[in-house]
């Protein structure tokens, strides 16, 4: 999916919301333990009931494999349920990969080729030829992690280096060498909103995957302030205050009232940037 | 396996080599595509004709999930094979994993729980939070990113931050308070073996992971010379120039012949240490 067409998806359905299937088998309701892949009917119901209000699924794979087989068998489940129903949804693996060249080829195989994954979130630090193997997918998009959400993004990304700028700063900088706004994203974490303005002055044009939504407490409006751009520009991410708005059989109502209500406000901040 | 048990077997194998099962479908020999598990099967020989030359093996995640579910069976079959022939191996997951601590719990809990790893590498950009899961673990290691052998360590992990040294050398210090010499070791590539010197200087007393032998070009005299400490300290990794020795079906034995000739310079240095 290319970003004329991702944004077009962004209009039609007056949403930028990514779902986070951060399928925890512990915390999934009861009743689904009986069925032969509980995590697969799970996510299966969930995206049953807000296919319809959200652009992208964001499998976060430590919950896959934290099952083994099984997980992996749940996982090519739900990509492949995901891509039969719903062909014009984002699929992102959340996989923060990043390894030698030769090793981050057979990564961008797995998620680009064994899995039909649009996009998967890749960490910086092993620098271009950790990267470069996940660009050489035409159609495909490296999320390259900058500035993350959580309490460890003080101990280096926040850092300054002898130039000044902080060390997220400058992995955006470097890499806009390796591929442009057609083929990148950036994770920017959104407990940071002010943050944002300061992405936004390097990488006008990119999309970025905005986390810390929900659970993690970032405010959606300050988000949109400081990080939509004319087409939008953002993917915002909520994970668990969708998955598990409520833990009995009505968990998937319950999720669509909570995409539902993120949807609404999407919408009104899309209507005031003039974007619909 | 503790930071003594780990010396002790150096000592009785006279070696510290690590073999990385860096396994790819498209590089093994033909005739093992017949079998059911061609990855195994190919796994279940090396290990087979390498194991009293070696003290770890390090599976590298990316050429299994290139296969998908298949891939996780050989994975899972690898390691259990490995664990029940030779419990004394260190076994480590060469996945360099980090996420929010959530997530970092979950890919804990697939290598130390769901499969018998003894170690796991993981990558730093992400900061404590992402790390400390790992380290919950009693008896387990994370091993961090510091300084790796690709061309991409110059983009960020050499650069130097605010305070004048590299920023692979503030990962060093800055996780020095997150778990001790017992728990973490470190990834310091072979092909900068004068860094070893300075890295050597930061962490007298840990252990670090040498990839970059062999394939990747490294010399294994430069990095006993900067890298050895009292208890050795070192796991050279040796991958590619083991496995595909051979192409045919006397790659087993090639092989060992590979792994022999690394063993015996091994021995040699440890010998010139006073180390046996």
């Amino acid at each position: 999916m290319n970003k004329t067409e991702l944004f077009s998806q962004i209009r039609m359905k007056r949403s930028f919301l990514c779902i986070g299937l951060d399928t925890d088998i512990l915390k999934i309701p009861g009743f689904l333990k009986d069925t032969g892949d509980p995590v697969f009917a799970f996510n299966k119901e969930i995206v049953d009931a807000t296919h319809d209000l959200c652009v992208a699924y964001k499998p976060n794979l430590a919950f896959y494999e934290s099952q083994g087989v099984a997980g992996w068998v749940s996982l090519e489940k739900t990509v492949r349920y995901i891509r039969e129903k719903h062909p014009a949804i984002f699929l992102i693996a959340d996989a923060k990969r990043g390894d030698i060249g030769n090793t981050s080829s057979l990564y961008a195989r797995a998620f680009f080729e064994q899995m039909d994954f649009d996009a998967v979130t890749v960490a910086p630090y092993m620098g271009e030829d950790s990267v470069k193997p996940f660009l050489a997918y035409p159609g495909r998009w490296v999320i390259l992690l900058s500035l993350t959400s959580n309490k460890g993004a003080s101990d280096f990304q926040m850092e300054p280096m002898a130039s000044g700028e902080p060390l997220f700063e400058k992995v955006l900088k470097t890499s806009l060498r390796w591929g442009d706004a057609g083929h990148m994203m950036y994770v920017a974490g959104a407990t940071k909103a002010q943050e944002l303005a300061r992405i936004r002055r390097i990488i006008p044009s990119h999309f970025l995957l905005v986390p810390g939504i929900g659970a993690q407490g970032g405010s959606l409006r300050e988000v949109a302030q400081y990080g939509m751009n004319a087409e939008c520009g953002l993917l915002v991410n909520a994970s668990r205050s969708i998955l598990y708005a409520s833990g009995d059989d009505g968990f998937a109502e319950a999720a669509r009232n909570e995409a539902l209500n993120l949807q609404v406000d999407m919408e009104e901040l899309l209507l005031e940037a003039e974007l619909l």
